[in-house]
């Protein structure tokens, strides 16, 4: 998408380099800087310090990831071993994010096959590839199949007059590769002449809402408007929401979404006052092994600092600036659990499914 | 309550010099600064710039506002006329905070009396400090009542396990006189012996929570941590939350409670987790003649700035940064309601009242 007037996607593989080359996105929107990642290591950093951020993203980084690994392991004595242990460190960057660990075991796959070693190499870099396409083409189906969400709503409408569509933290094209999860459907909706408007929450603690949808949004041409996560209650009470569009993490067997901390609270808004509440993402983000979401799915604890500190320009630089006075402790959790109770739909690259087992277990047949 | 070990008020009226002294609460807790108003001009920038905020304290202050308008007033032609204009004028400073409007109501009564207007301005002296004395002794009584509530949660606990209490902006003594309507219970709690911990939500965009609450309860010695406002339906899906407390500025003949932006997604989430959601707040704010809460309460919308900016300690002075990029448009409302069948009940210096017509209006029976 694009970064003033120009083209980009947030992570590209330079096939000369031999390297990753990503947006560092903790700079953004005040920065624009480009990061070139040589090796493993490099990759893990960059996902450990949020550099990228997103789970179809970090599962494509994550692939990349384990092609390094495989390089690093060639000269090794046992390879395979060393390919593992690897692959257990970046399972270990970001526990919340299923799209990693789905890559890391694809990309674990290779070793099962009957090649040498070097050729698994080159199998990986395929493989690593291959993610990265996937998730351009799911991103892409994703907006084709919410495109038919916001054409429903839009009937209801009146000529010209906008949908409102508020959406929490960032599972923009920033987040994927390109066109993102949640935002694909509003750019297909943009182009298709579909007048749209966006509520976006700030998103506390990282504020990934202020600092990275509206930066999308605005490169985009998109009207939207910045609010306080406390602010969409009122919104919907005062109807002023006609579409709630999410991301997810993680989607159990039952069509519980874990996403973002604070999107369960905007679902049980929405449910109150019987405003669609869609979740975006890909086929991949299921975990059809977990049946309990809050008791399964691990929900990555963040630091403390991260709720104590914020970033903002001051003097027209990023700065850091400390939000509470000294002697604060501070409690920071990730994620948190949406019942599918709450949720309306889910739009995959599929097609959109009822949040319930039965639908859900179709999407992976035939 | 205490600052530095030192016993404050959050207003005090100076006799010899004729001037009421507040402390300067958007500077808090970077800074501590005591301010003078003077006059009435003086008063009108105190609350309008937030100096001075919470409902009781802002009642408290017009209270004394309307004084100096009736003592600007001796000297006019139409004394009577002069001070209703300035009375209309405090209306328009914050239009949510029903204690203000009590306060304006009963400083105007003054004027119906059959005394020269000399003596009606030393009456509004009198009554003045009548409202600031009956405002600290609602908030004594509040607490009173409200501990029983948390004895009543003690007794679940095993013992010394503390009692974990949400609260969302600031009910605190600093927004009040003393004490504060949600803090009092707390102060009580502890001197009690009753071990708690309060969850502070950060209260976006204005960060009370962050900025006053941490302070309240750092300086009184009481545990706590900062939670982004996003976290609490989480920690309430977790069960570590027994206890929501909030405040309120308004509250309907039915028991709809008008609170800072956020406090109806808390509401929801208590609701669907079994979460025990208590206001506490004075009987001055309810208002029965407000039937539909939703369309009937003028909720503030303020500027935003608010939300574009915020504050924070850099190098150790307090600045603005700008936290979303150039070009960001923001809406910012002040307040939402809690819709009556959310809130389990509200505690008042008169008893805790199931949140109905019928109980609310047995309080204001004999």
């Amino acid at each position: 998408m694009l970064i003033k007037g120009e083209n980009y996607r947030s992570a590209w593989f330079d096939e000369d380099k031999n390297s990753l080359f990503i947006i560092n996105q903790t700079k953004l929107p005040f920065e624009f800087e480009i990061v070139e990642l040589k090796n493993f290591e490099e990759i893990i950093v960059a996902i450990k310090e949020m550099w990228v951020r997103g789970a179809p993203l970090l599962g494509a980084v994550a692939g990349y990831g384990m092609y390094f690994a495989f390089q690093d392991a060639l000269p090794q004595n046992e390879p395979e071993k060393f390919v593992r242990k690897l692959a257990d460190i970046i399972r270990n960057t970001r526990p919340t994010a299923v799209d990693l660990f789905h890559s890391v075991d694809r990309m674990l796959e290779i070793l099962d096959s009957d090649i040498s070693f070097e050729e698994k190499v080159k199998k990986a870099r395929l493989i690593a590839d291959t993610i990265y396409h996937d998730t351009l083409h799911m991103c892409w189906k994703i907006g084709v199949n919410g495109l038919e969400v916001i054409e429903e709503i839009a009937e209801t409408k009146k000529e010209n007059e906008p949908i409102n569509i508020l959406t929490h933290c960032n599972a923009g094209w920033l987040a994927t590769i390109d066109y993102g999860t949640v935002t694909a459907p509003l750019y297909l909706a943009t182009k298709n002449n579909i007048p749209i408007h966006i509520w976006v929450d700030e998103t506390r603690p990282r504020n990934q809402g202020a600092l990275l949808t509206t930066f999308e949004l605005r490169e985009q041409g998109i009207p939207f408007t910045l609010i306080a996560d406390n602010t969409g209650g009122l919104l919907m009470q005062k109807g002023k929401v006609d579409l709630i569009l999410v991301g997810a993490d993680r989607i159990s067997s039952k069509g519980d979404v874990a996403n973002k901390i604070g999107t369960y609270l905007k679902a049980l808004a929405a449910y109150d006052n019987h405003v669609p509440f869609y979740v975006a993402a890909p086929t991949s983000s299921f975990d059809l092994s977990v049946k309990d979401a809050l008791n399964e799915i691990v929900l990555e604890e963040r630091e403390p600092e991260e709720v104590i500190f914020t970033t903002g320009l001051y003097n027209g630089k990023p700065v850091r600036v400390q939000i509470c006075p000294d002697g604060c402790q501070a409690f920071n959790a990730g994620f948190d659990i949406t019942p599918a109770k709450y949720i309306t739909g889910i739009i995959t690259d599929k097609g959109v499914v009822n949040p319930n087992e039965k639908e859900i277990s179709k999407l992976f047949k035939g």
